[in-house]
């Protein structure tokens, strides 16, 4: 493998490709916010304003103003998308909406405690770009209304009765170890180290089920997993993959090497798991035991799954040292670019079948943002840059 | 087309395939009510009773025991799923819970009107199969239920806001024609009647495009469509079909001449807009003005989709006389015969791909039960030998 090569491919990939087609389509100057619903060639399908969409977008602007160049047209787009959602995105209690129509009214409930966490996301990253204080106030809200609903993430959404049995999901602790990384970095703060610790606790030791050597979605609230459910049984290796590099790098900034080979294990039992023998790629949802699965879409090939997993094989590697995480990137870096970029207008597509043939063209959508795609190309570039240079220096 | 030969056809999937199957597997002789989540060999893999799938089953067999032949046994098994969903399914305010676990403790909130729906018809059949006025009297209150709902049917759990515009459902008011004859059938009634008349108008009126000749899942509640955002551009090509055969069953029996030819036009017209012409068989969403789908499983092949279709082409067969119809039944008896049955363990496969391969194997799940199947193979049965007799007579 030509690292050397690799990264310019990744640069190369981000720079001329993924983020003009964001900075000409995205930005909607005349109510403020982006349009995310893109289609193919970047023309506007739909004028939602879904806010985990939307904070995705003034992370990813202001996080590479700060990591790869300082282009102020980049910071622009994120301070622009900020002002609107900061002035229409909150509802009563302070929790962002889910959506907004394109003139910034409120479309859909504030549902989803994930809108508050890329909010959080989003003004910290802005806060590190300008030092600007009202973007550290706006995070620290934002994180805190996402800390306060923790425990109950849906609130009166919620539509799940004791007779259920009370679960918790691995997706709200997963990116709180995300989250309390990104704020630490951003903001400087240790505010939010204890909140982060027990997230990475939380995703380390109850989620993940040795027996199996799978990370599970949900687990019951008391401890344990239940098996004899489908929601109980249920594996989406991208989370997991994405979970367990999110552990890695907090592994590494904070001496915990006890987690690294750990995490490094589950991240090769994971890959394991997902790898579709017959077609390549990796599934997106799994039950463990083999048995059927109520998500329709259970073995499409997802391109966040796949960007995931590409930083989760490269923080592996690098930290580890293990050659089996050189394979697993290989592999899944030559998969992954022989399906998804689209050769004729740019961007990657979002959606393929088992086959890995594209079923939607969409650049953008309700789910699929400027976050995944251009994160993961900029990660993948730091941890390959990190690699060649302690090669070189061998 | 041999017609005879198709009948015996429907007739023996129905009675040595798919009813034995449902009647070995689906029972739950220690708490009562039934499982649904059965698999490929009909074993259990989730406990859940979703009220939906649970009502639907006493609608099937006491339908079955009031139309095919009158065995003891399946009217024991809807009367025992009656007994279990009254005593355990209802909520404080008298609508249905949208799922109990197995011991009938409350799973999920009420937030669905299709699970009072379902209970109308049930109890209703069980009133046509028995006499007994306790099914009338849970029949009429479940009716009164989703009438009462229909204004706002997601009542609490609606996430919807103003910013994204009100919009009406197609399901609400399709489903509505078609239990409006159920009632009426079964309870003798004719209370339903004008519901049911406003029903079959706006289904036919308002839901129709004219211009784009298709039917849509969601108009504005002022009236028109939305073609700027994906809910309102959808179109589900099998609620289409189903809808309209509850259109013909309606005009049929209220001497409704004039909404004959239009719905057999609706039905060309929403046939030829969602075949797949490189795969065959029916898609399950599709866009109107073919932009990109949110739904991921938009190009899958769907059984029930199938279903509906194949009772819409012999509706329209024989109460136009159009040979397009006859080609219609013929294209698709042929796509979904290939393609569904399970030829090793019985039952059809409920999804296939858009090459029409299976991606599950289970025969029930959330959304699959004992009912689009075996009503399709009855109603097809009946259609046919209505169009056997019309042909030995001439």
């Amino acid at each position: 493998m030509d690292i050397a090569r690799t990264i310019e491919r990744y640069d190369n990939e981000l720079i001329n490709s993924v983020i003009p087609f964001w900075q000409d389509h995205c930005v909607d100057t005349q109510y403020g916010g982006y349009f995310t619903l893109l289609d193919r060639d970047g023309s506007v399908y739909d004028t939602t304003k879904y806010l985990w969409m939307q904070w995705r977008i003034v992370y990813m602007f202001a996080t590479l103003y700060t990591t790869l160049q300082r282009r102020k047209e980049w910071l622009d787009i994120a301070v622009e998308g900020f002002d609107f959602l900061a002035e229409y995105g909150k509802s009563e209690d302070g929790s962002y909406y889910f959506a907004l129509n394109r003139r910034g009214e409120p479309a859909m409930a504030p549902f989803s405690i994930f809108s508050d966490c890329f909010a959080a996301m989003g003004a910290a990253a802005l806060f590190k770009a300008t030092g600007d204080e009202r973007y550290k106030a706006e995070a620290d809200s934002a994180m805190n209304t996402y800390l306060r609903r923790l425990d109950h993430p849906r609130g009166r959404w919620e539509k799940s009765l004791p007779g259920r049995g009370c679960r918790l999901a691995l997706g709200h602790y997963m990116i709180l170890a995300n989250l309390g990384n990104v704020l630490a970095d951003c903001l400087k703060t240790d505010e939010y180290a204890a909140a982060t610790a027990d997230a990475v606790d939380m995703v380390t030791n109850r989620f993940w089920n040795p027996e199996l050597q799978v990370m599970f979605e949900h687990i019951n609230r008391g401890g344990g997993f239940d098996l004899d459910s489908c929601a109980g049984r249920c594996v989406t290796p991208g989370h997991g993959l994405e979970s367990m590099w999110f552990i890695l790098q907090y592994a590494e900034k904070h001496g915990r090497t006890d987690l690294i080979g750990r995490a490094c294990n589950y991240i090769y039992g994971l890959y394991q798991f997902g790898l579709d023998r017959e077609y390549g790629g990796l599934y997106y949802f799994m039950d463990a035991l083999g048995k059927p699965h109520l998500e329709l879409q259970w073995d499409m090939k997802l391109w966040w799954v796949h960007n995931e997993a590409l930083i989760a094989a490269l923080y592996a590697w690098r930290l580890s040292g293990e050659d089996r995480f050189r394979v697993m990137f290989e592999e899944l870096d030559a998969w992954t670019w022989k399906h998804f970029p689209d050769p004729e207008y740019g961007e990657w597509f979002g959606y393929l079948n088992r086959r890995g043939e594209p079923t939607h063209l969409l650049k953008g959508g309700k789910w699929k943002t400027f976050f995944h795609l251009p994160r993961g190309l900029l990660l993948c570039g730091e941890q390959l840059r990190a690699l060649n240079e302690r090669d070189r220096a061998e």
